[in-house]
């Protein structure tokens, strides 16, 4: 099986098993952890910020940062097609008592600040409205096709977040493959919002981890909410470990990317299915089954039944997402497929 | 001054008054009070359900709906532009964990099916999101300037609610202006919902109060959720005296309704004005400022000069409500004020 | 029937009513009803605070000024017999995400400062623990018979919240109860609290409301988390001119006390009551029932059918509480009924 | 450094970091990793239950189950010295909506039955109180030194949830701990309960990872309410390996037992040292520091100094905890620390 349907099927290396099997760990509870600690001082000076705290999931990690960001019957501005507003199960109302205010994604995955700008109340004092106490963005943008947010607007966006005494959330669960793709170093792509979340286990290929970062003061507060959420692990540096080998491989990125954009040229020469290649720019290729004979449901199956895993992503879109596990080979083998599939029909 | 910033500015009539100072009270903590108990049932008996529960506010009537109908952590399916979403504060999330999906709002009020059903996740057990429980609309609706849903809508949204299994709720702030409007026994209008709230204190004139009407189950644990809320108030019959009084002679929106057609017609006449009269359904009018010398901000500044009040009511839009306070007179005492308005530009 | 169940059986005196009806009025959710201006200058000023808000309900008024002490995942110290704990419905965990921590209440009403300094974490960084935010006390206190808090404690509890840098905050539901019976101004005995709220409809007599009360900024928020809780009211003025009477009258309440001190003084020569007329301080008389032929049930039951209404309080005990509906005559008359209920065994 | 602060500082045994390197991974939240599966299986069937989930930790194990077993508003019945109420965080409040009530402990880990029924109201329908939704019990219980509720107690339990129509959660973090000391099966000894977690990152030696186990429908709610919260961990059968390595270790823990009998029986004979080893029935010594000129805080420094880490387990009670990483030449010495701190007074 050939298995696009995300970067999170990635398994670890053996470095990485290694790394597991010998590195050395202690109690992360009591802050006892050498190897949690060496992971997170590796992301905090990767990422350019002051402090990281080790977290279970991209989930937590970004519901412990609403959490300490917003209190309690503020709102938090989200993407309308953003990950945080669509996949995490509201767990900021549920858990914090904060109203999500999803403003409109735009395709190439940017919020426009006159769309965030009418999330203000006239009356920021009229208690009728929740008041706004942050905006958050994803880079690259899951379901935008992988699109990156371009420095530049990350940059307006600050001042806008600056004028209008809100704090600027990043869910980078990809941000590497950002900063990869556009060959801008990490730290700088991040260096104008307050935080973010990075994801060991997608692209980075670690089996399980994400890491909340940003100031001192803000990760000290992340890994109270962590506590009260269940998130404190006791020997976690056994996860530690394949999170420190994955950070240090992120250059082997450029690799997915590459096999995306193979994936996408040769998708593109096939009868019955849409897709721009230019717009695949990381590893994320978006497209749609245009062909009638199918939906997306039967395009889906037919494709598993030769060999090739693949989901659909929204609005009746598929997704194929390339990985560590995935050779170009593999991206070869799965047009081939593709192309049999929409030649021969869908089989239920 | 003439006030017509909304019909929340009601003063109680000689005849509530009266009412109010000769009721005969008790602890309606302990279920108690007559008045209050004649004013439920007189609320269950008009909206055709088996009871009702008077509450502090709508915010609160509304409230303690959603909390009702859904658990923690499921989402409410509600209108973009809907009081729920926008004025109330976002107190579903904070008191009740629960999500506000905000579906697009049509310029006539209603909510398409088809928008609706992309609220649904497509595997309803797929933990990554919220389960939608309800459904909430607005008859009349406040933000559509007073649009009424009409009956077969709110039957076809029943049986859509049927098939995908969760309760419909309607803001009933005003349907009283809805039903007379529309010649339709409220009764009737609203027999395809699960439950509703109405208020006592806008077109109706009673001084404070709302009532939320249901099933007797539903309004039981409305009643818990209204002690815990801190909605529950001992010698309530003082304002549900008046509020007996005003749902007795809810006939008397009709003027409000012609009031309201006639400032429409007057002000679709002045150069400046925006407003198609045809949409001039109930009580509310909502028309723009096109004059370019103006800003709302400035047209509501310069017409509260010379006697007239009305407020913004999202997009820059002027909104003017008539109510029992408000005259034919008065009505045309406003067309001229905002006439002369729009011929000596703004002041500031 | 002799009502002695409570003080929030009350009914309006004929000088509430005519305020009522004669009350200027205007939309309070816009800050523009005059008699609740003039109620919320009255109470702040007899308080000695900055700000009063009026609001529903006593229960409204505790759980907005718990919200607004405490951040969400704080902790509350309260009493285990005060009210706040036991009678409103745990709507600070509900709505506010903070936990209630019972201290010991002593039979005084007490806290001491050493339970509550358990009720700190030795570590106060922990993640472990919920930070308290908050100490709150009530007086009189209800489930302890009245008992009056002595000004002395609470400059103590001042100094001990001011150590341990927590706000504290008074359920004074019935603090002007304890301030006639001590013979203190009411701005004396409460200006060691920083927060606190009174109710018009207990002893004071007023058919509905409470004032939170405290400084200017706490007031602002309070006032917001009003609106989300759906507390807002708009002619509610026809309620404060019934509030502004009861204070102005409140030292009337010496005449509950002495009916009250009346009441324990005939039910002390009673074989088979228990009660120590000595606790009875201010309007509540708590008894119990040592009779073996008795439980508190169908003591309560044979009382009330000869024309006695009491309620049970707690572990059994029986409450009686005076106010202005309970004449001389009328504890004479009470004395009596117990007399031969205890004198002809339980009905049932 | 002799560690007997936790048993949580446990290191994973060359097996376990075997079965780590080579487990067969998938991604499990899409749950298709075969060992996370397996380790479900697998605890699930020893517990004797049908199902079982893999969450982070104990403390997300529990609030996962609270959240379940309770709706909004209800409140839950947990021991004044559990681990549930004392060190996590009131998550139940925060994320739930949910009021503790604290009962009792007594000092064998039990909560009273009569101490449970006062926390029912005597009116179930009154909205002033909390519903009451489920009873949490834990065993062994830690702050009682390790007591281990019997089966007997644990079956009169049961009954009295059934009469009151709640459920009853155990938490087991260490309840293999108790079927091993007391020679019962763990499936016999958790038959009564509806649900508990266990901790396979405590006596089992585990890294990382507690089961929540119950009947499949609860289950399958603890699974949306562990994404919701941000505990799905992709390729977890890297720490599901060690778990299974863990509980099939489970008997091991027998000689945790005898290590600290042997500790109990040599604190016992030092001067100064507060200790009944007949009350020392699993691996937790829990002993007091009786010499005066000894606080617990220059008791636990003096004893850090001379290599043996110990800590204050509430009430100003030192707590000593055996595990795997302790042998019976440690407890000798650890012996011989104790007794040279003692002999020699506080440093400090």
């Amino acid at each position: 099986m050939i298995e696009l349907r995300s970067d999170t099927f990635t398994l670890p290396t053996r470095e990485m098993r290694r790394a597991m099997a010998d590195a050395p760990l202690g109690d992360d509870v009591y802050g006892e952890d050498p190897t949690v600690r060496a992971l997170e001082e590796l992301a905090a000076e990767t990422l350019g910020k002051e402090a990281a705290c080790l977290m279970p999931s991209g989930t937590m990690a970004n519901l412990a940062s609403l959490l300490v960001h917003a209190p309690r019957g503020a709102k938090v501005l989200v993407g309308s097609e953003s990950d945080i507003y669509v996949y995490e199960a509201g767990g900021a109302s549920v858990c914090g008592g904060i109203v999500y205010e999803p403003i409109p994604t735009q395709p190439d995955g940017r919020l426009l600040l006159e769309d965030l700008a009418a999330g203000f109340p006239v009356d920021g004092d009229d208690p009728q409205f929740a008041r706004p106490a942050l905006i958050c963005v994803e880079n690259t943008h899951n379901r935008c096709g992988g699109a990156i947010l371009p420095e530049e607007y990350i940059e307006r966006l600050r001042r806008f977040a600056d004028e209008r005494r809100v704090a600027l959330h990043l869910d980078g669960a990809r941000v590497f493959n950002a900063a990869v793709a556009s060959g801008v170093p990490v730290a700088q792509l991040v260096r104008h919002v307050d935080t973010l979340q990075f994801c060991l286990s997608k692209g980075l290929g670690a089996p399980v981890g994400s890491l909340a970062v940003g100031r001192a003061d803000f990760v000290a507060e992340v890994r109270r909410v962590r506590k009260m959420l269940g998130g404190g692990m006791r020997q976690a540096g056994v996860l530690a470990a394949a999170g420190i080998v994955a950070v240090r491989n992120a250059g082997r990125l450029a690799e997915d990317h590459e096999n995306a954009a193979a994936l996408a040229r040769g998708l593109a020469g096939i009868p019955g299915i849409e897709i721009d290649p230019g717009e695949v720019r990381t590893n994320i290729c978006m497209f749609r089954v245009t062909d009638p004979r199918f939906t997306w449901q039967s395009f889906v199956a037919s494709a598993r039944e030769l060999g090739l895993a693949v989901g659909e992503l929204g609005h009746g879109r598929i997704r194929a997402v390339t990985h560590s596990g995935v050779t170009g080979h593999d991206i070869e083998a799965a047009v081939s497929i593709v192309a049999k599939v929409l030649s021969r029909g869908p089989e239920y």
